[in-house]
């Protein structure tokens, strides 16, 4: 443990001592079997995975630097040790990456479906908390990585599923299992003060759109073909005679960030981009004083889908 | 909001700022219908009111003072909204008693029971936290409160549940339901350095026992006659031909402080029982060398029951 986890588990709680000068940043996400993965095409070590980077996605999206975590688990008597075992490794293995300690938490049996509910607690210097507020007119739109990969992952695995076909492996399907917390690129932003807002796509760029528009009072417009899509996800979106855009705007579990930044700020988003090395970032849209919710492609400007939920 | 809350729900994650000079508490326990309550007979206020006083009596164990919660939700599609809006009252009627805020949370739909998970994060000031590990031979055993009756309420709502009466009434039945987490007793500890041990009775005096001495490297001796139960409990305890002890030993749900006392700190304890007010602390016990867990009583000295998970 280290030196500033006063006490790890085996008492009534854990006790860690802030970091002088720091917020605490705090979030909690459930991960529910039937609702958020399938234990038929999930592995144990991807669950345990998942249930921790959907928690550090949300620190990374404030700008935090995460350090603790409690899991608190309700477990199926049809859970096997071996599973409950590799689950465990499985989430001890980010939290290694990020250096992020399990200090506590708690476990029940249950009737009904595994759960894994973490809490993740992070650290923030006051001047460097992003939230989704601060996006104003002429700010420009960003998103790590490439988006939609998750959901045709997923997509791919449940075709799998249902057709009694060997499980397919691929970076969409191994995005959708282990995806990795864009802890570092929010913590960059966060120190270079390069991200007027930021936001985490765990339910599509759609939602993002949606919620940092509301939040900071603006609209958004979007470039459909600046979006980040991947040619796996194109071609397999194609086969499904589906468009190539929907995984990225509506579907989930992609956990890029989504930001803003003023265009009087690029020098601070240059340097982000330096430090940050190979993941690339794209500007995908404008943020605009009529708080319309824009997406803009060869065909015109319309109204963007409504997102996630909409499509499920 | 108060003032320290410097992000609530809303972002992708609360954020609030520590109290200079103390360490944060974080504790997290989760309520599962079928396995922690029965709706059929736990009303809905009851169930928010008890997910966060579990959280509080983890937090009062280590004499913090409670500051936030995160409140993660399962619903199923069974529960209805005027009962989720009084599980809520109920959660937030208590935070309010305690000062403490509700900063955020996770809501999801599940398929299997109603699931409440709070995380509840206090603070405490470093020579005032309390732990399992500081009893020393010679220290006194010492309770708040009355224990058995959540247990015998709790016997009392099963019956009642079972043969179809109307539901009873009396101190028991409500403990059970609205168990007070001992907050402020634990703070006073704390403050007075006056405890050299402490943990919540969540799982039954015995279980105390057990994890104390085992914390601590200890053995602990009781004496019967002086744990504190109600004329109502051993009236039904009676009446069912149990023994009196048991729920107070074996039960659970209590929610009371049990803590141990050198003898040289006499003076910090009279100053917690005046502090204190309206509820009764009992010596109940000594803290001995030899590792073994004893009940004394009028036909001698036997090793103490296992606990409630040997009862069950």
């Amino acid at each position: 443990m280290p030196s500033w986890v006063v006490l790890g588990p085996g008492d009534d709680a854990a006790v860690i001592r802030p970091v002088r000068g720091t917020f605490d940043v705090l979030t909690t996400d459930a991960q529910v079997e039937g609702v958020h993965f399938d234990r038929r095409f999930v592995p144990a070590g991807a669950i345990g995975h998942r249930a921790l980077a959907v928690n550090l996605s949300d620190l990374a999206a404030m700008g935090a630097s995460p350090r603790a975590a409690l899991l608190s688990l309700a477990l199926p008597a049809t859970l096997e040790v071996a599973a409950f075992d590799r689950m465990l490794d499985g989430l001890l293995a980010l939290a290694a990456t990020h250096g992020v300690t399990l200090v506590g938490g708690n476990i029940t049996h249950t009737p009904g479906p595994l759960m894994l509910d973490v809490t993740a607690i992070g650290a923030v210097r006051p001047r460097r908390l992003l939230t989704r507020t601060g996006a104003r007119p002429g700010d420009e739109v960003y998103v790590t990585g490439t988006l939609g990969d998750a959901a045709s992952g997923l997509q791919q695995l449940q075709e799998a599923s249902r057709t009694g076909a060997a499980f397919p492996g691929g970076s969409g399907v191994e995005r959708y299992l282990r995806p990795e917390p864009r802890v570092r690129a929010g913590m960059l932003l966060g120190r270079n003060r390069a991200a007027s807002s930021c936001m985490d796509v765990s339910d599509g760029l759609a939602d993002c759109v949606r919620q940092v528009a509301e939040a900071s009072g603006v609209g958004i417009t979007l470039d459909a073909s600046a979006i980040p899509v991947t040619k796996d996800v194109r071609d397999w979106q194609e086969r499904m005679g589906r468009d190539a855009l929907e995984p990225a705007l509506s579907g989930g579990d992609d956990y890029e960030l989504f930001f803003t930044s003023r265009p009087a700020h690029r020098g601070r988003f240059r340097t982000v981009c330096q430090q940050l090395g190979d993941l690339p970032i794209t500007r995908i849209g404008v943020v605009t004083r009529a708080r319309d919710l824009l997406l803009k492609d060869e065909h015109g400007t319309r109204a963007l889908p409504a997102g996630y939920e909409h499509f499920r």
